[in-house]
């Protein structure tokens, strides 16, 4: 049974050039997961009773099923409408940079297992190939879930993807500049697999199920060891010919600044990232640090190392500023490490960003954009790898 | 029997929520032009058999007509779909810094005429909405046209416009920040408006009918007294929440240099716009001149205006290059009174824009992005703003 509803979903999520209202739908909700028919209305552009009545026939199919919502306070819970958790399931896989992460989840959005795979710094294709398949086998078995369900296989990539399904050089993995990644994992795993950088695939988590939801146009920044960055536009990831839109971290601040890894000179990265942090941080301490650490000592009150996390918020709201003047986003999203030292980050990031951007506070109403920080700073990348998938976004064919 | 064609095209223009197929294949001709069933089909993702049953029925009730078009070379002449010429007009008005200017051209996308009206430096919203009536209604009456063809006016502004329709403080013509668009035109015209900033319509026209038409990502860097940009991701122009996305001329490139109109120091305009290098030509010359002479000697020879020009294509190479980062962008189209001076800007844009972006030659399969002058440096503006009201883009409610 579970397996003829997988077929079905399967058939018309990929039924890519035949826009069929049935299709609109389904894919609404795999993108939207529980929705009310009113949602589904305004997603597709479809009539309210023909939603209706495509949701009837897919509910008689068991494809689609009633779930409960209910909103905070008083009053009837709303009657929504999800893709039948056993319809499917997806996969969300990081590629980091010492590590990788698998990520199970059902066609509903539930995250059914989490499991990471520590890997060593240099790790090939070979090895994470056979190391994923491994673990996602355990996975299935552990949870007695059929693989034939499995829809698709979404990556997270410490690199940008070029348009022909290749890492970019500048990945932050070594050895896997130029590597096809399709070539890589379809015959291991024999499933569509889709693909995209990091950052955007945490963009598209936040979006899906976190900080950003309903907005259309937002920035993300990814404030880590690395600097990254994601546009969303329309409610559409931006992605570019190289599949490098989106990384905030290589504009140039000054074009006679020290050498990046990217092959420019005075990246933004260099000026506040984390691993420049670290150093000064190391440095003044005489002892050995990580982020996280350095955050936590922060926020109990070491007054040298707010100062420092203070100044790259500054840093980086002048960066962020010409993105600003750029895209005039309604939202910036700040996620990774430095994210978790909240507002010693943010308020200085904030006053620079208002400074140095076109449209000033009071040019419209509201204060826009609005600075907050992401919900999922430990996994976005990941669980944005599953968003690919169920968004049939990043699809390498 | 023209009347009634344009009210049914009317009715399926503004059919904004009922996404019917009908619609959707209107909606594509409008915005392209004359196109194959085969372009309707994939712009629309209707099946092949759905579009031409409609476009069966549209024959049927004049509301399109067939086109023959011939491509360079032998073969037969292919057919294309149009909409019926004689079932409405558009109107496009620029509001720029000293003159008015009204295009008008009918759905089919031919342009019927073309009117400029010179203004004084300050001219105010009352003259402003008196004159364009005046030569409205003068257009109209000339070319024995109905008035109540008139589909919508598109305006292209010299400044951007609020998702409220007002123009925003920073507005180059003066007394007109703050205004309402819609407030101040459609008493008078009595018909939807539409407006958008002028380097956002003359992006749409270059998308429309020249340079970049079929390309879905690219950037307008509009290189002229001043400077402005657009852009396109997704075969969609960006806005942002208070219009300015795309300002290309007000990204920051030295925090301490000069301050500009905009409240910002040291914007890309003030190192390389029009304005400084007529100051500098002018003192160099000890006569005044304007930008399109400067341009003209430059091509004639004189070595040192050819110097000024190369150097104003390298700073801006260099501010397009945090564009590139940022975007990514298939294809960059120069236009604007700089645009005429071809590869003396254009090939220092080129090569700063490689030596500062992310994206490196090699990187890539080809040599991306292209950099063109645009089509329509006379009246790109223009142009687009019919555009707005044949992409029911930018429509003020």
């Amino acid at each position: 049974m579970a397996n003829m509803i997988s077929d079905d979903l399967r058939g018309l999520l990929s039924e890519r050039h035949v826009d069929s209202p049935v299709a609109r739908v389904v894919r609404a909700l795999s993108g939207h997961g529980a929705v009310s028919a009113a949602q589904i209305a305004r997603t597709t552009g479809l009539a309210r009773s023909t939603v209706s009545t495509i949701l009837s026939d897919l509910k008689r199919s068991s494809l689609v099923v009633e779930v409960e919502t209910r909103s905070p306070g008083v009053g009837r819970p709303a009657i929504a409408h999800s893709l039948n958790p056993e319809a499917g399931t997806c996969l969300g896989v990081l590629l980091g940079r010492n590590e990788a992460r698998v990520v199970l989840a059902d066609v509903a959005h539930n995250v059914i297992a989490d499991v990471a795979i520590p890997l060593e710094r240099d790790y090939r294709p070979e090895k994470a190939t056979r190391v994923i398949k491994q673990t996602i086998d355990n996975i299935y078995k552990e949870h007695s879930l059929p693989f034939s369900g499995l829809l698709g296989v979404g990556f997270a990539v410490s690199g940008a993807i070029a348009a022909n399904g290749r890492i970019l050089r500048g990945a932050s993995i070594p050895g896997w500049s130029g590597v096809d990644l399709r070539a890589t994992f379809e015959p291991a795993l024999q499933k569509p697999i889709f693909a995209d950088k990091e950052s955007n695939c945490a963009a598209l988590a936040e979006m899906m199920w976190g900080a950003a939801v309903g907005v259309e146009d937002f920035v993300l920044f990814k404030h880590d060891v690395t600097i990254g960055g994601a546009i969303v536009a329309n409610g559409r990831v931006l992605s570019g010919y190289a599949g490098t839109a989106g990384e905030v971290g290589h504009i140039m601040l000054n074009p006679h600044g020290d050498l990046c890894s990217c092959g420019n000179r005075g990246c933004l990265e260099l000026e506040c990232g984390g691993s420049q942090m670290i150093s000064v941080a190391e440095r003044r301490g005489g002892r050995s640090l990580t982020l996280p650490i350095l955050v936590q000592e922060a926020l109990a009150g070491d007054i040298g190392l707010r100062r420092l996390i203070e100044d790259a918020g500054d840093v980086a709201g002048r960066g962020l500023a010409t993105v600003g003047t750029l895209f005039n986003p309604r939202m910036i999203v700040i996620s990774g490490a430095l994210a978790a030292a909240d507002d010693i980050l943010l308020a200085p990031m904030r006053a620079s960003y208002g400074k140095y951007t076109l449209v000033k506070s009071g040019d419209v109403d509201g204060d826009l954009p609005t600075f907050v920080v992401g919900k999922f700073l430990d996994n976005d990348n990941c669980l944005g790898a599953v968003g690919l998938v169920l968004r049939h976004h990043g699809r390498l064919i």
